[in-house]
């Protein structure tokens, strides 16, 4: 196996320098002049907050394998930084096509940034098991179906331009799953594939960090920010206390597990995504918040129990319940509460409207669902083919199949 | 002991659950209409300054017991959720009592923040011991208690809002040690309340972590704001190069010691808490960034040597010497420097004015200090109720105690 | 030795007590009236940036080596600290000569925490050689020469403020190469010359960190702050999908190494930093990185093979290819643009006014680097002098040389 092995290895370069290369021609030609292309400096501090969010919260966030922390927090860093050059180039491109006007600068950073956020998210269910090659080309495939989907939520069914992104922890975590069905399951019994102390402390280090930037993740495209950031708060640390209260009940002796907390202290985040620049009154993010932790806690115990061992899944980091049940959720109660106030705005005389409404809203997140799951499908198909050279399983969950260990590595 | 282990397992959840009822029905009942709750934004990055230092960077901060590093960060967290949430309740309740205008958002926020880092404080003084029942009644009654100190300070002597919030390095020191004399001691040559090089090298982590933020934390509801920053940044960095240097002169063969670095490095701003905004020559906030690392410092041999041992006093973190004695430092500064400056501007004729002011100003310290003595002697025995089930001293400073670990637990 | 030893240890808190009160005085007497010295507070998220990166993330940046952990992180913080003061005590001094204007306030101190870089980046060559007298005594004496050299630029060569402070990286690493020229080489099998995976780890937590923060050092001084930002963040970008490229292209087996990611994703922000605020298209910038992180990676080979051996230079956390490369290519490339620039502008007709542009340009880069040289060779013949009482090669490398270690020290 040296050989093929070895090949393996020289693919990642060359895929990286082609695609490099790609960004840099489409920058040469497709950036207007110097002075048009920067957006308002106060943009700024909050796009600061995303990007430290992304890029070292979630990589630590992702670190929960006992053997797998270089790997974790380098490969989300590498993925990131060429998901955003290739997400403003699929956008570029798809706009090109529409003859639109195209801003590049800050914001559209922040765009690619939070779209990202659904590759970081597939990655966590692919975590250990994907190697780079497959990473890089799940991530452009990804990218790409994630834009076609956002294309269809807004031009077909009137999703506005930031709700149809905020589609993302949906379509992350569908997508994730269905590549990870195609994947070869790990032994049960394997070690590798646990966590220790040290990787779930590193991993609560960038849990917190998402949590306190996760206002400005919800605000940061949003039109009326302050409401967003406040629901947003609130819908957190409503789901944080139902995540200990419920960690403590639903584990054996009620002690906490922190993998408990680790999912279920965003919940509240994922859960008001969609309705936090829209909601009146902080109690119903509150409520949010609280569903979304119940949800996750409760979906954690029946998903791997009964879900997962059906269909053959093996969700390593948990994004279903973490990211993606508290999305449905989210998806479920904007449409509820956008129908009860245009209901009450209209004292329910124009109930034909009300069901249309529902049709459009119910339909975007199920489009959002389906595109992921089938497009996920497809690309895990791809993934395994035999020219990217899948990882053998006894090969997973192990950093020194990727990275030099020149040091003798004990003490790990 | 299972069965009592578990029942005062299942007791967490329900607390949690009550707590978490009412801060829902509080907020269904108490905030008004959707546009007038949100404050400007530019607010914002202060905040999430705040929000940052107080969860993240104490969380670590606390991390100094080898077996003890899930539950100084988790329960910090929960802590801090649920005390944000709580303490906007209990203003609320007073409010409401003397019927005046109340507003929701994130200066609110904002201020309940810095009224949890009463708590923070305290949780270090008995960190290791509590568990987490007797956290959450102690942070509910401490909210409590600290509000109706500032109150007093408010009302009858006349403390502006901001000043009076800035006790709450001196109410959360001295209500901790208060709570930790009603706690059993802990055997002296017990192995897990050492510190290990790991745990010292996330609590640096953490320390930084405040060092960063405090100038927000200090500017965050000042008024001259700029001042405030500007003063606070050089005491710290003055009482930082003081802690190195007390370091190498007071431990055994000149070598510098972690823990003094920790709790030093902070004397500054806690020192010029209240008058960072006031101070009009760097100096002056350097001289007490000075002075503050050397009161800690010597604090630490003195206290631990003698008072400590005489009361029977066990201070886990060192919240006496890190927080209790540099804030009563920064109050005595202030207390000199606003009759310096008032004798100056009326040339000292006015005596009996002086005389006045001096009686409140050390009336109000004197207040906050009494207070917390006495209400964390009572908070202390309440604790300590069966109700409550003590932890019994040998399961102190255990991780185990509260959380799974289903992983193979060496090498931590 | 152990008198030796003591007296040694005992040096450190009077040089630092007749430092710190240099500086207490000079605050005394040199700081205009109370309100004219506090700048806009717009600027202070950024400036938090940047205190947050030298601070946070450098300190665990430099904790590469196995058992330095305490030192890196800890005297990182004493001579940032002690050197903010110093720097702008320098600036003053030199300021009162000439009798200018001085404003004190944060952009002083921001400009002050930029120069230290120059010591941060010192500090990286000599690391775990120089004990803290030695480190104390270089980021003074840096200091000055660098506020030297940056005068020298300002008045003969014309060059701007801010760019002026951006040969900081250039300035850094070649003083840090003439310092640690002059201190005796390590033994080559040295086991504590080595990283360990969780050395690795911090190091990698406090790159991302520094990573994320560059936009912010390269924007905090300069007047068009988007472009800074923009041209920063695609450079950077660029410049660590090479990082990974190039690490497996290099290495055996095609695995990637932690060593040049951790250098080669920084080495796009060094390298514009003298352009990013004038780059008026994207693609220069993101070019610039590619070529960053390509000298590094390519540098990070020749130089540990031939150029180090031959001039007997230990380089412990290669500051040469990581800081002095890119910035040389950052140097020449700010040559290049401007010239192409004024010559496209002029249609290349003046060509002696372009040349005499070449020579002041190139001038002042290689003024940098001499002065830096030179001074540095000074600097290192001073620090190993007897009275500063060098460490034997023996102590290097070696954090209980300097730290209590009260606990047992296994399994760090």
């Amino acid at each position: 196996m040296p050989s093929r092995y070895l090949s393996f290895r020289c693919s990642v370069p060359w895929l990286l320098l082609l695609l490099q290369t790609l960004f840099l021609i489409r920058s040469f030609f497709g950036v207007p002049g110097a002075d048009d292309i920067y957006s308002p400096s106060n943009f700024y501090s909050e796009f600061q907050d995303v990007n430290h969010m992304v890029i070292f919260g979630f990589g630590f966030f992702l670190m929960v394998l006992r053997r797998y922390g270089f790997s974790s927090t380098g490969f989300n860093f590498l993925l990131i930084v060429l998901g955003v050059q290739c997400s403003v180039l699929v956008e570029d491109c798809l706009v090109f096509l529409r003859a639109q006007q195209n801003e590049i600068g800050l914001k559209s950073l922040a765009k690619a940034l939070v779209s990202m956020t659904a590759v970081v998210i597939s990655t966590g269910a692919v975590l250990g098991k994907a190697n780079p090659v497959q990473l890089i080309v799940m991530t452009v495939v990804e990218l790409f179906f994630f834009y076609v989907s956002r294309c269809i939520n807004r031009t077909f069914l009137q999703v506005p331009e930031h709700l149809a992104l905020m589609h993302v922890h949906l379509f992350g975590a569908y997508f994730g799953l269905a590549v990870t069905s195609r994947f070869p399951e790990a032994p049960p019994g394997l070690d590798k594939s646990r966590s220790s102390p040290k990787s779930e402390l590193f991993s609560m280090l960038g849990t917190v960090f998402v949590w306190v930037f996760w206002p400005s993740f919800n605000s940061i495209l949003a039109v009326s920010k302050r409401k967003a950031v406040l629901n947003t708060y609130l819908a957190l640390a409503v789901s944080a206390v139902a995540a200990f209260m419920l960690s403590a009940l639903t584990s054996k002796d009620g002690k906490f597990r922190m993998t408990h907390i680790h999912s279920a202290v965003l919940a509240g985040g994922v859960a008001v995504s969609y309705t936090a620049h829209s909601i009146q009154h902080p109690w119903i993010a509150m409520i949010l918040g609280l569903l979304g932790a119940v949800i996750t806690i409760l979906g954690s115990h029946c998903l791997q129990r009964c879900f997962n061992r059906a269909l053959k899944l093996q969700d390593i980091s948990g994004v279903h319940f973490t990211f993606g049940l508290p999305a449905v959720l989210g998806a479920v109660a904007a449409v509820v509460l956008c129908v009860v106030e245009k209901g009450i705005a209209k004292q329910w005389n124009d109930l034909s409207s009300l069901g249309y409404l529902i049709f459009v809203d119910v339909g975007a997140f199920c489009q959002t669902i389906c595109t992921a799951l089938i497009t996920g499908l497809i690309t895990g198909l791809i993934l395994n083919i035999k020219l990217l050279k899948a990882v053998h399983v006894s090969k997973y969950f192990d950093d020194q199949f990727y990275w030099e260990f020149p040091h003798l590595s004990v003490g790990f």
